[in-house]
């Protein structure tokens, strides 16, 4: 049996998500399906963390194992060869057999993009948030970095997020920066790890503060521990981009 | 009565081309139904020429009569909010009552888009054709010119095209042209006017003529009046590029 790390891009536009769900496309379910057609037999396929339905990987890490001889560069050719194309195999790798692509994740980094300009051309209309309407953009940028540091994140955790384990929200961001890059304004996001729906949140409310309908005040009382404020709003999934995963 | 010239940019991947087919969504068929929503009435939508279905535009021109006193820069506005994100108008002007976007064109461009690289990304897959294999570039460049002139392009004609009008399918070429663009073939080509599936016939046999299949004399053996030679093959809709049209 080996273990191979894998690192993907695709298109999310047409899938629900990363995760397996019963008769629903997935990227992973998609996965899975190709590469047990290569081994013969049902495979698990281990993503470094799901994205939600609708967001796009540019270098997603997953890892699976095999019985089957095929070697590693035949096999990166004969699972694109499978996959529909809004899913592409970048790179395979053989990995250590306890190689876990979530735990042994030092730092994963999300991109999120807002399109400025007045018009939003069809080519880009799956990859991009348009909002060509009036942002206090300088505001933005000097907030983003609030959300740097080791936080309680419960207010930027998906509204429908209903852990009854009581599982920590706690997670630290190592970077949280956003640019004006031409007619664009550019979220990147580097952390140890993120909630379901935080980037999405963390951008939301980046925006609300660009509206005016928050202040510097609202954004750090959303990242004191128990602030009990729900979370929301929510960026559009098609703006944001799961841009790499790092490893020791 | 005012007549409007438009510009139009669309992702031709979920239409059955621009001309409207009873039951299918074509782009024109789309226009119509949004302008005639705003004119409260029937509303034909003349554009400078057919795309077929998965065929993109870039800067397609249009043009219609309307009624309604909405001001140019409102009905931009109205006829962008009204469409679906596939389609954008980039330009609406004011033009003369008998204003043809088709017989008043003295040039158009089109581009195709080949895609030499061993991976597609999947953001490109539905505006590229990927062709990662062995081709003698040098040859296809040098090639493209020979339909540039005053030739009778019946072998380049849709395979389908039965006109029993007996039209003529003499065209006149400015310039054809193939380059190598980092990791891309782009032809572009301009004329008077264009066959159905004339250019993706043209990048076809050049594919041909890139693979070792055909020769120069092949290529002018096509381009002779009369040849009797069928048509083909085509490379895909997806490449192509309705980039712009000239007019006095």
């Amino acid at each position: 049996m080996r273990r191979f790390k894998i690192t993907l891009s695709y298109d999310g536009t047409n899938y629900h998500g990363w995760q397996v769900q019963p008769e629903l496309s997935t990227v992973q379910g998609t996965l899975e399906s190709v590469i047990a057609q290569i081994e013969g037999a049902t495979v698990h396929v281990e993503g470094s963390g799901r994205t939600d339905a609708g967001v796009h990987g540019l270098a997603q890490v997953a890892a699976f194992d095999l019985e089957n001889p095929i070697p590693v560069e035949n096999l990166r050719k004969a699972v694109n060869r499978l996959l529909p194309r809004d899913i592409r195999v970048l790179a395979v790798e053989e990995a250590a057999a306890d190689f876990h692509p979530r735990f042994a994740a030092r730092a994963k980094t999300y991109e999120y993009r807002i399109l400025r300009s007045e018009l939003c051309s069809p080519f880009e209309r799956l990859y991009v948030y348009h909002h060509p309407y009036p942002l206090d953009e300088k505001k933005m940028i000097e907030f983003a970095p609030l959300a740097e540091g080791e936080h309680d994140f419960s207010a930027f955790a998906a509204s429908d997020d209903t852990d009854e384990l009581g599982r920590s929200k706690v997670r630290t961001i190592f970077s949280s920066r956003l640019a004006r890059e031409q007619d664009r304004l550019i979220y990147r996001v580097r952390g140890t790890g993120f909630l379901k729906h935080m980037v999405r949140n963390i951008v939301g409310v980046l925006l609300e503060a660009g509206k005016g309908n928050f202040t510097r005040a609202d954004l750090e009382a959303r990242l004191k521990p128990g602030c009990g404020i729900p979370p929301g709003p929510s960026a559009p999934a098609r703006g944001l981009f799961m841009i790499g995963v790092e490893y020791e």
